[in-house]
């Protein structure tokens, strides 16, 4: 593999000097970039463009081709995992993803086995190890998965919800049950980290979209602590280089001394948060990642413009702080507005650095 | 007007001893029951049901029939405050709330007039004073607005939405235009509300559904400083008994100390805090009202009473504490597992209230 000509996201992620704040974006392939769009329509389903080493590596690199980004980040979805244990993913039209055979009893659950990774998610593996390749150093990559308790959402209802009646009666009402199923994805969301870290990921990134709808005690029992049992499990390792772990839980901000427990590199914040509350907080047990609200970026260049400054004097001066979207970036938005904060990341983040 | 019989919630909303914590359910006269699903096929469309005195207060009192709650909730809709003002509220099946014409550009907002509380929300009123006269004293009357920032989101994006790209767009793109709005829709909300107060209103609730979508520096800006321009505007007292204020913003345990600033009597949680916390947090400036995730009524009544149990002992022993939901009542709830949940609050309370 060709060196790597830029570790600012490596070392923010490990809180060391750099010369200016790195920015990625949280879905930066996707439908907002014509491109995308143009080989989503080549690859027909959006499950065929994952499974496509070939396609999968041509939209992760797109946004690289237009915006001076840190990082490249697997072009995958979340619910790979499911997938391959049988569930039977679809995209509905306009609907989200959807389950063919949700988990709707306590047998389904019991009958779930752990996917062999390169059997049942070569695919995965191909597609990271191809676009590690084609990046040859440029920036490094980053390989991600859902939380346990994210995937078990998916799982249990059949599709996005809104309340999770079905997944928090579980938690509820057979908490072994839940025990037992979260233990299970947990191991395979660590198997499944790791061999994407063996195929080249050189950062990985947990996504613990759904979180944030639990209580406190809640989330301790079934989302935080599945999530500390993948990073136990983690490399920290692969090549030499440390693989830092950032873990983001959407709406985790109450949970984030927590958080900081299990051992992970770097928390991912939404924009319910201020950068600098947060830092006060984590002191320099980790990095911090975030925080613009992706609403913002339907705004003009100069609102955008005054966000990224406002969340760079948060965050405040020296290492420990990735910019990003505190969420993933919306189909509408025009990709010279992503730009435009892009821009402003670079233009306006040296000034935070200058001791280096 | 009768003498008022059970005074538990007015007094916890004042951090004044009861014998018992008061509980009552948002949105608990509802389609999870029953007996309102037949009263809303007799009256038509939703909004013919509110524009019904008699039917609306019909529904008021059919959880006060089942179950022994501490107060009525008036039943409405925080959008009648821009159906009054010319949007043309109307409810696409199983689609929620939807305008006929939102708002879509800064003449569209220019145009708006304070509505006329007896002209065009006077059927409000009637509801209030009948239900007021039907409850004969039995419990407090519970009247209710969206906040000034909730139901912009609403007119601007004209229906629900899931990242309110227009609404935010306005606050970050035409701050001045965005504060029109909402000043003209704070000072509307300070006369509904009065206006419900002298129609019998003896407590009253502000509900910021979409404060919680907000970064914290336009929460503050956006959201909180029109709720506290409500507050500052609200008859204090009315009939010579104290008439208290709930501030709800869903998703605002970030923002707990400030919100008491506005000078409200008490705050609304959800259930991503924790009772205790919050109250550690807030001292004796509010009384707290929460936060069991609606989502625990789907479980078994065995499940609920314990989560009861744990939000009784987290928020702890003495005064200022009304159960409630942590947001409303969902329809697939079976009504027994509501009476569970009340049930719990009557036996397991008392022993949080020894002292007195």
């Amino acid at each position: 593999m060709p060196d790597l000509q830029n570790d600012r996201l490596l070392r923010a992620l490990q809180r060391q000097p750099v010369d200016r704040t790195p920015v990625w974006m949280m879905r930066q392939a996707g439908r907002y970039l014509p491109e995308y769009r143009a080989t989503r329509e080549k690859a027909g389903s959006f499950m065929d463009l994952c499974r496509s080493a070939e396609l999968a590596c041509e939209v992760t690199l797109q946004p690289l081709a237009r915006f001076e980004l840190d990082a490249a980040i697997l072009f995958s979805d979340i619910l790979t995992i499911p997938d391959a244990m049988g569930l039977g993913l679809y995209f509905a039209e306009g609907e989200g993803p959807k389950f063919e055979r949700p988990l709707r009893d306590a047998a389904a659950i019991r009958a779930l086995r752990k996917p062999d990774m390169q059997h049942d998610l070569g695919y995965v593996m191909s597609a990271v190890s191809t676009i590690r390749q084609a990046l040859a150093g440029r920036v490094p990559l980053i390989g991600f998965a859902g939380s346990p308790w994210t995937l078990a959402t998916y799982m249990i209802e059949g599709a996005s919800s809104r309340d999770f009646a079905r997944a928090k009666s579980l938690l509820y009402d057979k908490p072994e049950t839940a025990h037992a199923l979260l233990a299970l994805l947990a191991d395979t969301v660590a198997d499944y980290l790791n061999a994407q870290i063996e195929a080249g990921a050189q950062a990985v990134q947990i996504f613990d979209t759904w979180g944030g709808a639990l209580s406190t005690p809640a989330y301790r029992e079934f989302s935080l602590a599945y999530m500390a049992r993948v990073v136990e499990q983690l490399k920290s390792e692969h090549d030499g280089r440390r693989v830092p772990v950032i873990l983001f839980t959407k709406g985790g901000g109450p949970w984030l001394e927590l958080m900081t427990e299990t051992g992970c590199d770097a928390l991912g914040l939404d924009w319910t948060i201020e950068a600098g509350d947060a830092r006060a907080r984590v002191g320099d047990r980790v990095a911090l990642q975030g925080n613009l609200d992706p609403a913002v970026l339907n705004a003009s260049p100069e609102a955008i413009r005054a966000e990224v400054a406002r969340i760079l004097a948060s965050y405040g001066p020296g290492a420990g702080h990735v910019f990003n979207l505190g969420h993933g970036i919306t189909p509408g938005v025009p990709p010279e507005h992503a730009g435009a904060m892009i821009n402003a990341v670079l233009e306006l983040s040296p000034a935070y650095h200058n001791g280096n």
